[in-house]
């Protein structure tokens, strides 16, 4: 038997992961591939683009993905790798070109990324076998996704299952406020189950508990909670839907994802330091409302819609032993900044939590690293966590099989 | 046979290490088992935690070790992990506590490391089963010395054996002065190699050979140093002993220490610039003599006992390639600061020797990774290393048998 | 198989080389030991040390060389390891010296190399077992070449061959007037690879396309330009010789080597911001005129020869994924600073063309990383490129079989 199958066998169901799946090259290996290269990624809203020839690059370990905006007004998504000998083709990481022109030899692409110009080509070889690399790439209300592999999941259940919400919130309609990228000297898996647990929120993150109700199923105060955002959540024509909330993947070959509300406290009517909105309202959301839902989008991708901004989590890996979280404020398309937003106000809540996490994954790696950890069990506070957890194994044993 | 065991084979007794010893990951692997998580080691002084609840942090590799008082007023070390995700508990580098509770998700302990609050758990769980990790803790003299392993060597001889010359300088009466940590860039091993000998003094040290005897038994000038110190030992009371200067592990489940004696030149009553007195005299010694004493307690911790203070020498790595010396400077604990004593003044000497040390020790690295390098013949000025290095072969032999 | 066989065995021929040679330790390993540790490269000229007891360090990888004059005038190239403990002797990168005296413990040796003093050394112990490990050296018309094989290759052949040239632009009769050190973050094969073909200088190099002629045979102008250089080579001279321009190891013990001429471009008389001469002319030629000359000593050194000044070139790993080019600048050893030359003028289009070279050079290993880089083929533009690499394939053969 394999070591990480022995590992996986000898997991303890609802108890934390063993040191050495933070630690094994091996595993992190699998995960590249299995997990990062073959997952769709959220990386940014189409508004970014709006233009015939914009472009932006993004960073995915060591890769680089040219998102393009062609003549036909088709988004699209290359390699950014040369096909003669291999160079980064953008050297700048957003801005507008006719085609893509290599800066070593000047290798031209056009924008659906077929070779043009080639001088001295030696006359054998074919243009067309030199084409650039294509990378998956998906537009869903606007949100630009990525996929690296040949033959990524399909989003369709996604889409179709998330419609409704997709339509509330006007994704198709919104805009990239604020984007912010904080490195964490971390495994990306304790970034993660950071994410999906609020079981640390009272002790670590004052600012985020005192808008976010926390009660869970048989906590005092839980049913209290649950009428309210239930009245708030009708008051605003939201019904109180769950889609998969057990994160599984139901079908091998589509993409996973999840789906949930919850109410905030009173008194509150958004994400932000008082309460009062930040941002005009999005979507079909007629007034401001205590509701709150939650999407995950493919296993690293994370949505937080209030009823006036979003806000994206994006968890990646930069190494086995340090991660990154990518944060995107999305406002109504057509707001301004300044008049109709202030960015400070905007983004101080999500800004100071992400910083908190930081610190606190930080310090949790540390310990994890010491030669007497050991794994301990979850509570019932974080149910989420133990979904990844359950998930993410499910993925390595995949992987292995 | 294991390669290991190639290697110290073909060992050439009295001549230096190969190149091996320094670079081969699975040694370093050895050494951090058999040698740094099963050793005592000397990490500070009990008056630096004098009420209780004090504490203060103790880092070896990736490991942090709380050292804390409790409210019985005993000193306890456990390590800085939570037994829930493996947190670091304590994030400060001192300081005083009433409990131990985990930043993440506010896990409390009791000094005793015992697990008091832990919101959630599981009711199937018992608290009991997830006290912090101890870490072995012995007070000698009021000097701490910790020993990570679950099973340390017991230190009983080595306390019975110096027991006269820890209560002739008053170990339990010192308080730390002064602190220094030293990062050289080289294995440990090279570093401890430089420390135990002095024919380097001469061409290297031309601060600390003014004051110190460098004499070797057969060298001209010997025997009337030997007199000199003998005539001052017997002066102020003190036996020319010498214990176990072989450094040999003659009992296995016994720590391994030696000590022994010699004499300052002419002029000279303690390790300073000038030679004169730096600070109150310390124990029972009731005149300033040319007496001078070396403890090697455990194998990377040595002490230089004057008549007016003591310096301790701790040598451990941070990785294969890097170590760090860290310093000790203690002086009688009545004595204050600015009056009794000038820092710059007690902690001089040692600090220029230890800079010196540290730009020879690279340099020595530099060159043991060439691939020209090969091991020289110790002289009769190196017993000392020689010493070390059949000790370490011992330990290392022992480790793959 | 071997992996590597395997994979030299796939390498499609005039196509660029795959990812794994840029990458696979054991390579590095090889092209270390192979190439680096048993090639002749050029390191400075013998006028750096004119005088007896002048020394210099040449440092490759891991390894410093002392590059000394002797009392007997004679230069001589030792590492920088001493025969007691290991210690660097050297510490200075340059200097004047009556012995090699180590730092650590004050063995000394005299500048042949052999041990002189060493105290307290056990009497069985004979001081000329312990000299200085030697390191071939070789002077070829005033120009330094070390080789750190034991068994290096012969020079003889490219010493008979060369004498012409080396004669015409008088080598012996040069100095340095600059050196500088350019560190690249790519492995040290992409750099050579650049260095050898011109299909980039016009997309790259402007400075340089302006003068240099870049036509091949076949394209429109190459007769022209062939024509202009053969006047002009005839006008001074020079015959328009190609020595082994196949770069083939022709006798496996003697070092490689190749050398062609070829044209600037009108109005430039040489490699100059605006064709203007920049130094007084050098060796026998007699008027300044549009030849150029390529040298190429060994797998890694590489001269350009103008009439007033000649620039080497010398490429080295720092590691697998970093290398550094060596960039010396020599002029006619009686031109003075400020008079006859400026530094300015004079390594202004090397150093300009350098640094654009540096950035494409990172660029290109970026995306070599990619895990969608796949070799492309090299074009009739990229000859000399192409044969490097049948060079290189053929050393890593012989290195495996």
């Amino acid at each position: 038997m394999s070591q990480i199958q022995t590992l996986i066998n000898s997991h303890k169901e609802d108890w934390a992961l063993d040191q050495e799946y933070y630690k094994n090259p091996e595993i992190f290996t699998i995960e590249r591939e299995r997990i990062f290269f073959d997952s769709w990624i959220f990386i940014g809203h189409e508004s970014q683009i709006n233009k015939k020839g914009d472009f932006f690059i993004y960073e995915l370990l060591n890769e680089e993905i040219i998102i393009v905006r062609g003549k036909d007004m088709k988004i699209r998504a290359f390699f950014n790798v040369c096909r003669h000998r291999g160079s980064r083709i953008c050297l700048e990481d957003k801005g507008n070109i006719k085609r893509l022109t290599c800066p070593y030899h000047a290798w031209s692409y056009n924008l659906e990324g077929n070779l043009q110009g080639a001088k001295s080509l030696p006359k054998d070889i074919e243009k067309q076998s030199l084409s650039l690399h294509k990378c998956g790439l998906e537009v869903i209300g606007g949100m630009l996704f990525v996929n690296l592999s040949d033959n990524p999941e399909s989003l369709d259940n996604l889409k179709r299952d998330l419609e409704e919400p997709f339509a509330l919130f006007g994704f198709e309609n919104l805009k990239i406020a604020a984007h912010k990228n904080y490195p964490i000297e971390a495994n990306w898996k304790l970034a993660v189950e950071n994410y999906q647990e609020c079981y640390h929120c009272a002790p670590s993150h004052p600012e985020y508990s005192l808008s976010h109700t926390l009660k869970i199923e048989g906590e005092p105060g839980f049913n209290k909670a649950q009428e309210r955002m239930m009245s708030n959540l009708e008051a605003c024509g939201l019904k109180d839907i769950e889609i998969n909330k057990d994160f599984n993947r139901k079908d091998p070959d589509q993409e996973q994802y999840a789906y949930s509300r919850y109410a905030l406290f009173e008194g509150y009517l958004t994400g932000s330091k008082n309460g009062k909105p930040v941002a005009p309202l999005i979507g079909k959301i007629s007034e401001y409302n205590q509701g709150c839902s939650d999407f995950n989008l493919g296993p690293v991708s994370f949505f937080l819609a209030y009823c006036d901004y979003i806000v994206g989590y994006v968890f990646t890996p930069t190494s086995q032993e340090n991660c990154q979280c990518d944060v995107y404020w999305m406002v109504n398309e057509e707001a301004e900044e300044g008049k109709d937003y202030d960015k400070e106000k905007l983004t101080w809540l999500w800004d100071v939590t992400t910083y908190a996490d930081e610190e606190i994954i930080i310090n949790n790696q540390k310990g994890v690293n010491s030669i007497k950890y050991q794994p301990g069990p979850y509570t019932d506070k974080e149910r989420s966590t133990r979904r990844f957890i359950k998930w993410y194994l499910d993925e390595l044993q995949n992987a292995i099989s």
